[in-house]
């Protein structure tokens, strides 16, 4: 992803532009084929030399045209004709912008592979469903990773959306006009590079793709931060009930030897807030005076490399952690039980209504047991405080009480959400 | 678009989502039929009192709940069986946000519809052309409105998607498993209230949708601020090619009498700024605790409401202000001409290079007579310099000059461009 | 703090500057006394009336002044000599500004007042410290809000900055000049209205100054967002230290009756997400064209309101959480045991070095017993494993070990700690 | 600026607060004063090695110690006691802030002199106010400058005040408890870094101080932005009333021979768009779990180098600006003339309310001359007009009409006002 949005990588794009461009001058009869053959022939460059030239001229497309045409000779002349640098400059963005996005696409691939791989693997691992911070009522562990699939999934399919929007090509010349320019020579370069022709340019290809584009990579660092978040809660002392990979030989504080601590998610959250950080420049470039003004340069030469390569990183290193964590069963199982029985409170609140009790009456009878169970830090347990409280008894018996403290009735449809989420008959 | 938002209008919405749900229920035997019809006959709430009831037991769903029943009657408690509060909340606020985007739309096609109108109305005005503030070549004001027509639909696009992003249903209970609730009632009430069903909820609707939804408002809003700004410039004294219409009886300032200001665009500056200021907030909600905390609430209980209802205001706003807008095309002419034929500066550099003159030495050329006019401020002709420039003349002739100050030549591709935006032949 | 924002405390304003800026008038000579007088004694208006009048010329100070000029006559026609509108709108919103801001301080002061009081009664109750959500070592809980006092002191002072910042009057005319207005006007209204004198200003008061305050209202929301997250936190089922106050009659879920969530801390943090929203349109609001753009205008009607009463909502919700916080010392020491010994590991590790054992080894002989007491969950000790690892006891005898395991060795410089903060002898 | 994040100088102060710990430990007889001396006297480090041993022990600073000790030797040992990595991380952010802060306030000096020294010579260079883009009423360009430097000045304030927000040091070891290092370490190592004491950290310095810094970074950005943009409006082709220096050599299309852009206030505007979109990742860094994680670490690692390194660029690039700013007097009078005397209208209508004309009435006895003026764009005369207008010259001779139309009028309070920014007597 670095090697993309290197000097290097960005020459040889600008070079293919103008050299496919002389290629549709020349078919089109404009310029001699002779020069658009010169140009492919013996075409090239030197950063170096043209950082020389940019020094004086203060302009960075006539530096690099000036530099090939010291290679290429008298018929550099016929390169560029009719077009403007902005038709270099930005169609070379669209070129980066799409080759980074296939890049995403491939890491979120990945991820989504791992995900899947390690939700299938858990489909029925039960542990407790939290709301609030507060135990609420039993899932699966794949349950969790089954949501985070479908958001990525989505993530992916807004990236693809992202990509088209900025993938467009303009080659139109000083306005957007094609005054000096045929509009085939864009439809000759947008094919040639992968794009599509940008319907109208005002010297520049309108910034509202670039912003959408970037909100989206906003969006799916969020999901990022989403799922680090996550396994940074599964990992606090008191929870445990999954850990970052820690290596042998790693050392968790240069202070405390028993530390492990979950730095890489935590790392995450942050390049998170960083890339979110990127969107709103990214809207503000919209705005540009007239036909073109050239604030929204500066912005992009930090985000287009910080906010791709920020991803990337983020992404792989997501994959990484999900692939190889340490997921405890026991401890989930452990931390499940903790609350002695709460986590049934609403079967016997919807038992105790179809047999007749009031939602008002039912909802009190439970929730003063259920406070007990609560103060007691589940020493007592739902069940027998239930079996023992008389209005409760009259409405249902002992072994109704206890069928709705049955783990397994809660899972009877994860089937239909794995069938939901990855595609795959129930 | 208030309406949608105020307290009746949402508790109108619980009503029928739980309603819906009720029928699904009794069709599937979990509760009577008459239960059902019952809620639909009786169901009846008043916003006060509901506000009463919340006072006391701090939960607005039971409180709802709790007021219904004292319509509905003993039936009442079959409601709501299995479901949790976000079933409802959740499905309520994608309903609004659908409802809302559909009001969006329509604002889009109207606004649409404007800028088309304006656009073939001006499609061969000549106007200047400006990059970086700067005369750069001509341009019709009908190009102008095209791109903005271009932008505007491709945001319409993104909002139609936008709007898919959020427009699901989750009827899944407490932590999102269906342990107490068929999945077929989410399916009911989806298809009932115009949803799709949600593939995986954890007691909520994942927050990316929303962030989704709301970094696309923001990237409208600041398509917004782009025309607005357009047309701040172009109403600018020194400017003044166009003109907010400016009604009798107005006055522009209290000191001033002779005052005529933009004050419609630039509020609409201030307004973009706004809604893109809730994007934010709506990533940073995506990161919910496990399956859900409720922080993303009180942002939403703001930016539903205020990023909807400002945004339809603006676009409103900014369809009045095309569709009034007072252009002046004598003055635009004018601009045109102030700068001694500058603009056709491209041309002569284009026709000495195709004569033979290198690219370098063309430029050269060309500058050193463009910069004469420009440091007269437009007295000077670049015509009568160039004509008089024997190293020019040594290369082109009087008349080959001439001709490359013609200003037809630069609008020979409008109707390409306008058929690429408008979708009809050229 | 709503009132102060509504309409007619704004035009109360508004009369007053004018009001004020007459007499000033007066005094030098410029209007006659008797009109400032008459004034005071028959100014007088109705916001329905300034509302119908505006409807018509678009333009609210002409409107209150045709209003205010119905009451008092024709010596209303002395009124505003030589203002501009902006004089009024800016003067008047530096008031409302200043007179929030003090509200705001005010609900910090409760709010340190309340953090000190709990932070002494907990001086000295342990609890687990923790970094990267895993236990670390000792510290108090009056610890913690000690850091929370420091913290909201810190931005008690940068608000009080703040409150400078925008406490500026200016009455200099249509573009600051001074021209028909003599300046000693705005240093009388200055002086009668608390503020200072606008050094210079170009119609309007420059921006960077709303900036700025509502930068620092982003940062103290962002502290609020800190200590909710920690109650948030310490009230986990798993963890459990601490709880928000559940009021009897209050109901936690409408599904499941068991439960008690921190939901007012989940609202502050929501709360926080947006009044940092508003830093970025307040930002934006500094690069006003020219002397004077009104884009700010529609920005500071949202956020003026939105962002002091949502804060002042905010700091009062947060007093009232931390004021009725229910915590559990007993809760805290056994998650402080519950690891085995392993938050004593350092000052074994340190013991170590201080008998000539190298850093490296030291490290790696506590760690590798630590690393034992993790695996079990706590049911291993520390202490016992490092009492039968010879090559620990090599260095170290039985008891030296022993003593490293004692808590109040940690607190000793709690005292010293509580006197830089709440500024007492320790 | 750059050199100042780089690892070598991050690793220098590492060593500095590591060494000057140990002496601090020495004198209070912790470790050996032989031991500190050691330290001192073969100290080393190497970038490579540090990561070298980082890539196995994935600990920074555990790598940077580990480093040391292979020069140090066996004291090596000593080093370090009782602290925690935070201690040395946190410590050398502080001062690499408060550096980068000494520069960026040199930078503000310098700006704020070449600001001084172009305002005083433009002191009463005529040019015309504009409020909405529109005429408004005739300033100088000294006052325009004047402005900018009150702001400025505001800035360098505020930086001053964020520079002491930030520059702390804390070495309170793993929970900032001081169990195992004596508060009086932390003393001198503030001492001897230029830092004061931080009153209570809990591992980390509280994130509240940078979200302040960069929140105040943000606010200068957004300043810069103001005049950059003023700039960019004065070069506009229809107005040029300035220019940005345009050297020899320079080119300003690669298509346009004819261009002079106003390039670097333009990139300018970009950059502040980039420092203001690193202030809510800072203010998202504030609310670290518990008594720390580490999310903010990689948010800072971008933001600490970016922020102050583009802000420093930024500031130095204004100053060049603002130095060689080519100013065009005549084409200042010329704009200001170009109205047909409108700019004067506000005269004649305080003197017809002085003649005792009704406010409502003044106001549309010039409202009416005005328009015909502005409808003729400038090719009428207020002046003729109104006194060609029997219901003005009913109220105002002749003369007393002529009168209203003096342009030195204007200016007799610029010495007040320079007198109010510069401090100088009037």
């Amino acid at each position: 992803m670095t090697a993309l949005w290197a000097p290097e990588a960005k020459f040889r794009i600008w070079f293919e532009i103008e050299a496919h461009a002389t290629d549709a001058l020349a078919e089109l009869g404009v310029v001699p084929k002779e020069a658009a053959a010169a140009i492919w022939e013996r075409g090239a460059f030197e950063v170096d030399r043209i950082d020389a030239i940019e020094a004086e001229v203060k302009h960075d497309v006539i530096a690099f045209l000036t530099n090939v045409a010291e290679h290429v000779g008298p018929e550099a002349r016929f390169m560029h004709q009719g077009m403007t640098s902005s038709d270099v400059l930005d169609t070379c963005l669209a070129v980066q912008l799409a080759r980074a996005t296939d890049i995403l696409l491939e890491d979120l691939d990945r991820l989504l592979e791992v995900i899947k791989r390690r939700a299938y693997e858990h489909k029925l691992t039960p542990t407790i469903g939290r709301s609030h911070g507060i135990h609420a009522e039993p899932v699966t562990f794949g349950l969790k990773l089954a949501q985070a699939y479908a958001e990525f999934a989505r993530n992916r399919d807004r990236l693809v959306a992202a990509r088209a929007d900025v993938a467009t090509c303009a080659i139109s010349g000083a306005v957007g006009t094609f005054a000096n320019i045929d509009p085939r020579v864009e439809a000759h370069v947008a094919d040639k590079m992968g794009l599509t022709v940008e319907p109208v340019s005002t010297q520049v290809i309108p910034r509202d793709r670039h912003a959408m584009y970037f909100a989206t990579l906003g969006v799916i660092a969020s999901s990022i931060e989403r799922l680090a978040t996550e396994i940074r809660h599964l990992q606090r002392t008191e929870v445990l009930e999954a850990e970052e990979y820690f290596s042998p030989g790693q050392k968790g504080s240069s202070a405390m030897p028993h530390k492990r601590n979950p730095v890489l998610t935590e790392n995450l959250t942050g390049l998170a807030r960083m890339v979110r950080g990127y969107v709103t420049p990214a809207l503000e470039n919209v705005a540009l005076w007239h036909e073109r003004d050239i604030s929204h340069s500066s912005v992009e030469r930090y985000i287009g490399p910080d906010a791709t390569i920020t991803l990337d990183f983020a992404l792989a290193r997501l994959t990484g952690v999900v692939d190889k964590l340490v997921v405890y069963p026991a401890r989930m199982q452990k931390n499940l039980d903790r609350m002695g029985g709460l986590v049934h409170s609403q079967r016997v609140l919807l038992a105790l209504t179809q047999a007749g009790v009031s939602r008002e009456d039912a909802y009190r009878l439970v929730q003063r047991n259920a406070m007990k169970v609560w103060d007691s830090d589940g020493e007592l347990s739902l069940l027998d405080l239930l079996k023992a409280d008389p209005e409760v008894t009259a409405a249902l018996g002992a072994q109704d009480i206890e069928e709705k403290f049955d783990l397994d009735y809660h899972f009877k449809h994860v089937d239909t959400i794995f069938a939901r989420v990855f595609g795959e008959a129930a």
